[in-house]
């Protein structure tokens, strides 16, 4: 083994090393492209709840919500855990299509801070024949097994 | 130079570039000492705030938010860009001592997503010689040159 070959080993070496280093560490800033994709995927999974709610079905508007007992869900002064007791509560508050009106959910925010969490910001309003409830809503969005899911809901509304 | 001289200055460089390699990067999820130490930041933040409240003093109170025209906070329906509105939209609305009355927070959760990002969840109550407003706060802590800020607030109360 010359020198040189040692010196050659040596920079593999160092660069293989550097790479491993990093492999289970994220950057700080999520790049462009991954915020714009983040985006993309966050208002699909919006755009699929506004449509599920939009045709009376309330399961299929839970699906873009963390199926865990972990979930929080906290509107006005009251908070609870879990999927399930979260589409138990919706399911006591809109009990028919009526109740539930029309959905439009407008995205103010997106703010990926780490290449598996984003906060989400923004205004929903229901339209019903006779009231027009609205608010604001800030999701904390997960990435889950490769799928991005609301895990924590904070809504309130304009009775606050 | 030796092999084993060598050797042992290859050592050096490859742990010298691995972590260099890192510099600019942070771990997915902070360590458990990173979390307690955070906590601890935020905890000191929202006691002092708390302290300047209950003295009566909202400049005193708006410096555990970010001084700046990116400050987002929400309420109810409505939200505000930028630490001086914030600041006089608090002047208008507890105009006095008695209007302010007692604050208490009750932090529920801190979440420290990233190294320099936290989410932090509550309760607030408000005891007043005539009525108790309560609610929950989601807030968006930044580390801000070196500081734990709020940069966004959402926050709700019972009446919604």
């Amino acid at each position: 083994m010359t020198l040189s070959s040692i010196k050659i080993s040596l920079i593999s070496l160092v660069s293989a090393f550097a790479l491993l280093g990093c492999a289970n560490t994220a950057p700080t800033n999520p790049s462009t492209e991954t915020k714009e994709s983040t985006a993309q995927s966050i208002r699909q999974v919006m755009a699929s709840q506004q449509q599920a709610w939009n045709s009376g079905n309330l399961t299929a508007f839970m699906q873009g919500y963390w199926q865990s007992d972990k979930l929080r869900f906290a509107s006005g002064n009251s908070y609870r855990f879990g999927w399930q007791s979260t589409l138990d509560n919706y399911i006591k508050g809109y009990p028919d299509k009526a109740t539930m009106g029309q959905l439009k959910f407008d995205i103010i925010d997106i703010n990926q801070v780490s290449d598996d969490v984003a906060i989400v910001f923004g205004r929903w309003h229901l339209t019903r024949e006779n009231d027009q409830p609205k608010g604001l809503y800030t999701l904390l969005f997960e990435k889950k097994n490769g799928q991005w899911l609301i895990t924590q809901d904070h809504t309130s509304s304009a009775k606050n």
